[in-house]
């Protein structure tokens, strides 16, 4: 049997990247910047023929449409597509809607990178009412209880379980599996499959619509740790500037 | 139990309806128009608060997209989304790719009604090594033999079956089932539905990007016979303009 290949993509950059806020499950859109990322992505996964057989999504719009304009470029629009509040972004509490800088200045350094990256210590949970929450949205109907916040050790442990049952299966099977998701669903999931610890994964930084593939063998054992760049040159200014986030 | 719907939704224009060559199987896109049409209908969905719980779409990329545009509209982007092949356009055979006003001129006003609009007798077979057959596309692998050609009744004998199985169930639980397709497998559906007669159904023109909805109770019976569009007035003239194609 043949290896199969998970093929990470972060979604580009959204609305809510380019004015520095929090975004957590509030469903933003792409901006044009970030739609062109997902074309860019799509060439890439034709130049080097590594085309996904089935994707998976979260349930947010920025993840779904890199998907859609990702595949569209790739000619592989037509494959099977699964979506799944599993794969969602980290639920960022309060924090969402919020600016960045704005967070950083009014409580300093520390609990802001506390905030942003420890692994067990979620933000304050955000009111039902406020707008940024999503008490009412019909995604999460079926769920006995929205989340309110959560930090990076409750991504891993929602999203790792549907990982182990949905989608490495397919990969051991000799499948492309292409995941569009978010920078703490993807970080949980390489935390996974690099076995890497708790405190050494926050500073780990998966640039945007940059195709990232892991070689899975039939075991389910990674053959390429850490992954390989489909355009590795790119992808290493691109994990550089996602690590300046939070700076004016 | 609570009555479900069927949403049925024909692609907007695409590229080859603007230069009037027949299409069938070839994966051609939508224009600016198609992607109008196809935001229009998402608007009307969440006007009317017709919101669909999942989609099917074919394989083709002018219906996908279309359900892509139209239920990001409606943000319902989101939805379990199932693609199949039986939900295709009808193959056009040799016809694939070549222009209707010439062919209506080559072969006359008869032949040229008989390959559109016959129920049981199809175009000439594409040949395996046209541009426009579908030979070594992927998506169509797993099938034993990619047709060639197929007339009304080919559709209706390769779609009905999966309508039954996978689309029907879903509206008699009370789920709002949308179906993104195409002029021919839509009037497979509503042939079916409404038990249109082989002759009548050649002249059953559907409107594209406008969605005409059936109401589907417990038993399956149709409770709107004839079906319902969102937006009447608009739906009538589209399907007038329909009728007129291959004029020049």
């Amino acid at each position: 049997m043949s290896n199969g290949n998970l093929i990470l993509v972060r979604h580009g950059q959204s609305k809510w990247n380019e004015s520095n806020q929090f975004t957590g499950w509030v469903d933003v859109d792409l901006t044009e910047k970030g739609e062109a990322e997902a074309v860019n992505a799509g060439k890439l996964l034709k130049e080097k023929d590594m085309l996904p057989d089935i994707v998976f999504t979260s349930l947010l719009r920025r993840a779904i449409r890199t998907a859609n304009i990702t595949l569209n470029e790739a000619d592989r629009h037509w494959i099977p597509v699964i979506r799944n509040w599993r794969l969602n972004e980290r639920h960022y509490g309060k924090l969402q809607g919020l600016n960045k800088a704005e967070i950083r200045e009014q409580f300093g350094e520390e609990q802001f990178m506390e905030w942003r990256r420890s692994y067990g210590t979620p933000p304050p949970e955000i009111d039902p009412d406020n707008e940024y929450a999503q008490t009412n949205d019909a995604r999460y109907e079926f769920l006995p209880e929205v989340p309110r916040t959560e930090c990076l050790k409750d991504v891993v442990e929602r999203f790792v379980p549907y990982l182990v049952d949905e989608i490495l299966p397919r990969a051991r099977r000799g499948e492309n599996v292409m995941i569009a998701a978010h920078g703490n669903s993807l970080r949980a999931l390489v935390k996974y499959l690099d076995n890497v610890s708790e405190e050494e994964i926050a500073g780990l930084n998966i640039p945007t619509g940059m195709p990232l593939v892991y070689e899975i063998d039939p075991a389910g054992k990674v053959v390429n740790p850490g992954g390989t760049y489909l355009d590795p040159e790119t992808a290493a200014a691109g994990a550089a500037a996602v690590a300046n986030q939070g700076n004016k």
